[in-house]
C-alpha cells in the first residue's frame, strides 16, 4: 500500500478541477490532505469529496510546502506565477496550463517510462487534449509505421475554454433560434452554427500557441523530436468532446490489418467497427478512452494512413490523465 | 448580344435549384422560356422569376427538345434517369449531382478553357462545392508551387444535403435546448452540438462517395490527373457554408509573398488580413467569392503550404458556378 500523500488542486472551481476532484475520488488516489486552491474571485467555496465539504482557499496565501503534489489546472498565467514557488517548496508540479516550457509532457500510455529519469520533486506537464489522444492512438502504431509526417485538424469543443466558453455557446444558439440580434460576448463572434478557424491570437508566422503546444508536445510524447507534424485547431460549435482528423505518412505502404489489430490491443483505446464512426456527444463524452473510426489509406495512396479520433478534453484530455501520470508517480516515489 | 436561351431547370423547388433561378435572373442570363422542373411530390408549385410566377412542372413528362440547356440539381438518382434523354434530344446537360461519370468537371477559373474541346449538346458536371473552391484557390497557384500531395480536411454545411437536413439541425437543436429527448430523423445520429466524422456510407476501402467525387473533381479541374488528394468529409452543426482545412505539400520551398499576391489578384478569390480569419456565417454565406484565410507554412516546414477556405456551398459552390459554366457556354455557342 502505498502512503498518502498531500496533494493541491489549484483551480478547483474550474471545469478541469472539478473533474480532477472527482477522478481522484473514483480512482481511490491515496490523499492524505486534499488543498483546494483557487483566485481571490472563486475562494470561499466549497467542493465535496469524498463525503466531506471541502472549502477552496486562495492560492496567493497558500503555503505550498504543506503539499507534495500540486495540480494546477488554473490558466497559464497561474502556473506561471505559482509552479516554480511550488517546485522550491518540495512539491512534485503536474502542469495542466502548457504555460511551463521547461515541465516533461507525460501520457503513461505512451512514455510513462520517462518518469523514472526524473528527479523528485519534478516538474511535469499533462498535455493538451489533442497532444494526449494522438499519443495514446499513435505510441502503438510507432513499431508499424515509418513515420514521415503527421497531419492533423483539430476540431475542439467550447469547454476546453472553460465554463464560460460553455455558457456562450448555449446562450448564443438559443438567441439565435428566438431571431434575437447576437451579440458575441467570449468569443470575438458568432460561434453558434459557426466553424472558428483559429483558437487564440496567431504570431508573426500564422500558428497559434494551441497549435504550437501540440506539435512540441506530441514530439516529446512520441519520442521523435523532428517529426514533422502539421496542425490547424478549429472551435467548433460542440460543448464536449474534441475531436481530430489525422493522416499519417509513411515512408513505406501500411498494413490496414496489422494498424487494426494493435489498436484492438491498445490500452485507453476504443476502435470502432469499420461501418461506424465515434463522435464526441455519442462516444467520447465522459469516456476514459479515446475512440478511433475511419481507419483507412489514403484514396490511390498505400503510404498513408487515415484515422477520426474523438476524446473527452476535460476527462482523458486533462483531467484523468494528470491523475493518471500521479497514478504511476506514487508507483515510483515508493 | 448573345441569342436568349430555352432553359430547363430540374430540381427547381430544391435549395440548389431555387438559387440557381435567382442567379439566372440576378446576373441577366439569356432566357427565352424557363421550363422548371421536379419530381411528381414538388410539381405544381411555383416559383418566381423575372416578375412571373413559374409553374414547376412533372420532370417524367418534359420534352426535353423543348430545351437547349438543362441543369440537373435534383440529386444523382433524377440525373442517372433523365439526363441521357435530355443529351440525346439535343440538350446540353450541366449536371450538379456528380452522378454522371462521363460528364466533364469544369470551373471556369480553373479550366474553363476545357469548354472549347467539347462538342454539343455536352455533358458538363458542376462540381461538388469543395472541389470548386479547391479549384478557384488552387488554379492560380498552381504554377508558384510544385504540388506532390493536398490534404483536406472539409467541414460540410448541413444545407448540402437539402431543406430537410436544414430543419433537422434546427429542430435537434431546439429540443436539446429544452431538454427534451432527442429522437435524430434525417441524421442517423445527433448532428446538433456534434460532429459526424461520415458524410453518407463508406466503400469497402473506407471512403464515401462525397470523398471520391471530390479526389476525381479536383484532379480534372487542376489538370493534374495522378495528384496525391487525401480528403475527409465531415458533417458538422453549420446550416450554410462548408469550410476546408487545406495543406497543400510542394516539392520546394512554397514562396509565400508570391502566394499571397497569386490570391490577391485571382478571380473569385477574397484574401483574409492575416491576423484574421473567415467564418462561414461571417464572411462566406450570400457571397460569390471563396473566403481564404491562415496562409502559412508548416511548422518548422517550409515546403508546406495551409490554408482555410470557406465558400458558400449553395452559391459558388453549386449554383453559381452551374450558371457561370453556362455563361461560358453561351460564348463558345455564340
Amino acid at each position: 500500500m502505498t502512503q498518502p500523500l498531500d496533494i493541491a488542486v489549484i483551480g478547483a472551481t474550474g471545469s478541469v478541477g472539478e473533474t480532477l476532484v472527482q477522478i481522484l475520488e473514483e480512482l481511490n488516489f491515496p490523499v492524505k490532505t486534499l488543498h483546494l486552491l483557487a483566485s481571490m474571485e472563486s475562494a470561499g467555496s466549497s467542493v465535496m469529496f469524498a463525503g466531506k465539504k471541502v472549502r477552496v482557499r486562495e492560492v496567493d496565501s497558500f503555503d505550498f510546502s504543506q503539499a507534495k503534489l500540486a495540480f494546477f489546472a488554473a490558466g497559464a498565467a497561474v502556473s506561471l506565477s505559482f509552479a516554480a514557488k511550488a517546485h522550491a517548496a518540495g512539491c512534485t508540479v503536474i502542469d495542466l496550463s502548457g504555460g511551463l516550457d521547461q515541465a516533461l509532457a507525460l501520457v503513461p500510455e505512451a512514455n510513462g517510462e520517462q518518469l523514472a529519469t526524473l528527479t523528485l520533486p519534478a516538474l511535469i506537464t499533462s498535455p493538451s487534449a489533442g497532444a494526449v489522444a494522438l499519443a495514446v492512438v499513435l505510441a502503438p502504431l510507432k513499431g508499424l509505421l515509418d513515420i514521415e509526417r503527421v497531419q492533423v485538424v483539430a476540431s475542439l469543443a467550447v469547454s476546453a475554454q472553460g465554463k464560460e466558453a460553455v455558457g456562450e455557446l448555449a446562450r448564443q444558439t438559443a438567441e439565435l433560434l428566438n431571431a434575437r440580434p447576437l451579440e458575441p460576448r467570449f468569443f470575438d463572434r458568432q460561434i453558434a452554427f459557426n466553424l472558428l478557424a483559429q483558437v487564440g491570437a496567431s504570431d508573426a508566422q500564422g500558428h497559434t500557441a494551441v497549435e504550437r503546444r501540440l506539435v512540441s508536445e506530441l514530439r516529446v510524447l512520441l519520442g521523435l523530436p523532428t517529426l514533422k507534424i502539421s496542425v490547424t485547431c478549429v472551435q467548433v460549435p460542440v460543448f464536449f468532446g474534441d475531436s481530430l482528423s489525422v493522416a499519417v505518412q509513411s515512408r513505406r505502404p501500411v498494413d490496414l490489418a496489422a494498424v487494426n489489430q494493435a489498436l484492438e490491443a491498445a490500452e485507453s483505446v476504443e476502435l470502432v467497427e469499420p461501418d461506424d464512426y465515434p463522435t464526441p456527444v455519442g462516444d467520447a463524452v465522459g469516456q476514459d478512452v479515446v475512440y478511433v473510426g475511419r481507419v483507412r489509406h489514403g484514396i490511390d495512396e498505400q503510404e498513408q494512413l487515415n484515422l477520426w479520433l474523438t476524446t473527452d478534453n476535460v476527462r482523458k484530455g486533462a483531467a484523468l490523465n494528470a491523475v493518471q501520470v500521479a497514478q504511476l508517480l506514487i508507483k515510483h516515489m515508493a
